[in-house]
């Protein structure tokens, strides 16, 4: 709220926030009921100095039911949110606000797109920021700062180099997630992508979705958690896995899809890829994404290798 | 995908897929490089029978940027996720289907909504699935049976007493998270709804925003960590923090702002209101939300009781 232009303020706005909610609660929490006071947040967070929307926000409710609701009235100051979906020369983007990481990336990949000769440079492509990406949601380049993590990419860098702006493109934060680097990103994340363009370079059409996951796993209690690393003054999310599911256009008109799912943690990179492929419905589910629905049943001639039921 | 109409089978494809995406990875990183096979989960998980959307998927950008793109081609099989807003009579919702709780609710309460005579009556109100919602991301009774946690409402049946289908609204679980209920639900939550329609009686409009947070918090190793519990075989989300902003219009036509935190943990019911003011901002950048945007600086009052710098 509070769209003004304050943008000296923006980076003193952006820190530490997000880490002070948790541990001021982690705090509350070690103390008798009603000793906590916040009274002192005002000195330390210039909260009402609300930073300036670099893009304007179109709130516009995105599917609607009820005919009868006073929806008008409810809504008349602005909707808290809708999914930021950014288009890119080559390739699309949704933008998980609360998490800083991508929802998904789409690209399609075509043997035209994928000469052997690059045009592109990628020593000529440089990381940053997106300026499009409300400044309360969007990452840094500070975030990924001494983390440990990569830059990875999700949208790969080596997809889109039949075009340098392309490449470029991808640089941007809004396409990258904290990777394991040593034994993933730069191992098997890596051969993955290496995978998808060699099935590109020999079929009509390729289309890719990658994202991030976020998945539970029981521990001793019993009991099943979502756990994941925060990193950087904003809290940039370190996924525990990533999804990528291509589907494939043969030249013969039928398609194929395969689905992966890779944990982010250092492996072999002589692990067979075929050992990540997952079942798309459990990826959708994990997700919240529903991914190639447009594609009638009767079309896909293979799912993982095996003829659809 | 594959929207086919295989409504017996929706049940078998809901059952344990997300908590076997969890128990498969950690078993793979128990085991030495290239052991993990995947190969007989296709006998557990019939997961090329995908069911049918109840409700058509509209899929269409929310937002776009660049003119230059191929964004028609490489989307031609339908984008993945687009935010599920769901408008009841009474109260707006977006809906998480990553999470299968909400992202927020909103509501608008007023004197007259308010009457001391109740319309409605809460015990003629049951809990049920939104059928609205895909049945691969709704939440279902039975994820909550077992879990130890109420059906807590994020749109309180309480501002809803002015008719019984508004109320008996509430209740469907698209409008539930998970709730701590012995001192969170049944207590201090329950004193911050009333203090809210407490004031709503007193003021011409007031504007309720509500949701869950999954806040970080550092650990042993220095590092921050969001972890959470999910619950039943579909995952479902134990948020770590409730937050509620209300935004006031009061007789005299200026805006008050109060924004609320509130730790999904039992405490004791007497602990002062007060005590979980917390920045706006601060919610803001933790919820990926931006909340009352269209509120213009200076008709603010009173944030939190003080004056908006």
């Amino acid at each position: 709220m509070f769209r003004g232009n304050i943008l000296p303020f923006i980076s003193a706005c952006s820190v530490g926030i997000g880490a002070y909610l948790g541990s001021k609660y982690e705090r509350y929490m070690n103390q008798p009921s009603g000793m906590y006071s916040n009274a002192k947040a005002e000195n330390y967070f210039p909260w009402t100095l609300h930073a300036s929307s670099l893009t304007p926000y179109e709130a516009k409710p995105s599917q609607g039911s009820a005919q009868n609701s006073n929806s008008s009235q409810i809504m008349k100051y602005g909707f808290p949110s809708l999914e930021n979906v950014r288009v890119f020369d080559d390739y699309v983007l949704a933008y998980d606000k609360r998490n800083r990481n991508a929802h998904w990336v789409f690209e399609h990949l075509a043997p035209d797109k994928l000469p052997s000769k690059q045009t592109a440079d990628r020593k000529k492509s440089n990381f940053f920021e997106d300026k499009n990406i409300h400044e309360k949601f969007r990452s840094y380049l500070n975030d990924y700062k001494y983390s440990g993590y990569d830059r990875g990419h999700l949208a790969a860098a080596g997809n889109h180099r039949h075009s340098q702006q392309a490449m470029d493109q991808t640089f941007t934060l809004s396409n990258i997630s904290p990777q394991v680097g040593e034994g993933f990103n730069r191992g098997i994340w890596n051969n993955l992508e290496k995978y998808v363009r060699s099935i590109a370079r020999k079929n009509r059409n390729t289309y890719v979705c990658t994202g991030p996951l976020y998945l539970p796993r029981r521990e001793a209690d019993g009991k099943m958690y979502v756990k994941y690393e925060v990193i950087g003054q904003n809290n940039v999310a370190v996924p525990t896995h990533f999804f990528k599911v291509v589907a494939i256009e043969t030249n013969a008109g039928e398609i194929e899809i395969l689905s992966f799912v890779l944990p982010n943690q250092p492996m072999k990179d002589d692990v067979p890829l075929k050992n990540f492929l997952t079942p798309l419905d459990a990826i959708e589910r994990a997700s919240g994404l529903l991914m190639f629905d447009k594609i009638p049943l009767n079309k896909v001639k293979l799912m993982n290798h095996q003829k659809p039921r």
